[in-house]
């Protein structure tokens, strides 16, 4: 894929996500988030709450699976995925219409207000538990000559 | 803040979260995540390993305890921050030194290739678990028309 | 502001952008792009195009004025800004209705397929032609020691 | 290419472009960006510069040569990539070395202080000028039935 447009949305779900499965057993999750984006307000010096931005989400597979055992309505969640815009006819008046939805990548349950216990797949291969071989032993320490 | 550079990352810690404390009781934590990107080979149409980028990532209070609990090496994570080049002056030779780092803003585990079991914290406030009043029923059937 | 969420579009204007002045004098640009996603095809080896992703942009101020004088139907741009969902009441039917949109935080002329000749606005402060007093020599080629 | 780690700066370049060509003829060109957050300090109500973030950039063929052509020292960009880690062994010393950079995949300049005069190159396919037949009419005036 190329010149795709992905986004990360950090929201909580606005009910417990729907899982189902295609006609060839593939299964597919739908979800909302709402995001809700905060502004200081320089004259008193609070925060307020702005129009919460709702998007519709969709996974595939495993990880259709591992949301629908793993979130609920209300989790805070991390997800980046890929914005798309589906259009199509309604059947019944012709009219074109059109929706925004977000095909996810990866999402993970936010550890800023809640702690999670991991649990690894089987089918996982590589992707999880997986560490380099060569890992620099401390990375953050590691430092660079800035300038002459 | 304005102007800052944002960044989303999706990786493995190569060691498990270092917890520590600062003089004055803010919780700090450290850990090194290393994302391997993968290319299509078109001849073999085969994925192959790219070098993986290795990335310092800085977290503080609750989230710092929340990932020193949830986390450990090999957990793959997608987290999201802003990038920051620290430089200084080392003390021995005077050499001028940069490393860059992320602090980190959420993380969760990915969902990708695991299940997780979320526990909100008491301290949430409407942090976690909070659904705005007005949800769109069905968000994801929302439809507009597109074009005259 | 905080818990915005971002995004980064490349894509191209359906048309020339529309300046207007709100009655206070501020200047307003509104503008359409496309981005067109490509899908290698792992079969044939070749690149396919997807469904165009259509994003409505709106910038004010002195960014408005320079949008319109700089970009026109067609251009590809690289734009930066913050997605919105705006909610209304339908006046005449009573439905509520809602769309997504991108306000502009920067944007540019895309160099992949065109050249530019760049005019600094004397308004700009240090906002353009700015460069940090103390400016590594040489960053690209700064090191540093990866491991023990 | 899959679960690569993408990044969009806005900063300015601390030095005129470095363009090269490799022995295939191949163009390529180095610059390096500063991109300088600005923190609102709550008690006075202004905005503070913070530690500017330096990145060495790369980019290759057409983008190279019009990056060349467009950009100088100062110049305020909008620039989207993939940020890298390349790691290798100094060859006196023996010591291991590593340094971030940034793949350019767009990039051009800002529009947010300045204006640009855009001049399309004859490569460019419909990279460049190129508007998808459909076109909604007016899209940032289509609307959503929000909720029942």
């Amino acid at each position: 894929m190329a010149n795709e447009t992905t986004i990360t949305m950090v929201g909580n779900l606005t009910a417990d996500p729907e899982l189902r499965f295609l006609p060839n057993g593939t299964a597919m999750v739908k979800f909302t988030i709402a995001s809700t984006p905060r502004t200081l307000d320089r004259q008193s010096g609070e925060w307020k709450d702005g129009d919460p931005l709702f998007m519709a989400c969709t996974g595939f597979r495993d990880i259709a699976e591992h949301i629908a055992e793993s979130l609920s309505k209300g989790t805070r969640v991390i997800v980046t995925g890929r914005l798309r815009l589906s259009r199509w006819e309604d059947k019944e008046t012709g009219d074109k219409r059109s929706a925004y939805g977000l095909d996810v990548d990866e999402i993970g349950p936010s550890l800023r207000f809640a702690q999670a216990k991991v649990t690894r797949m089987n089918r996982a291969g590589k992707g999880d538990g997986f560490v380099p071989s060569e890992v620099p032993d401390d990375a953050w320490a590691s430092a660079a000559p800035a300038a002459a």
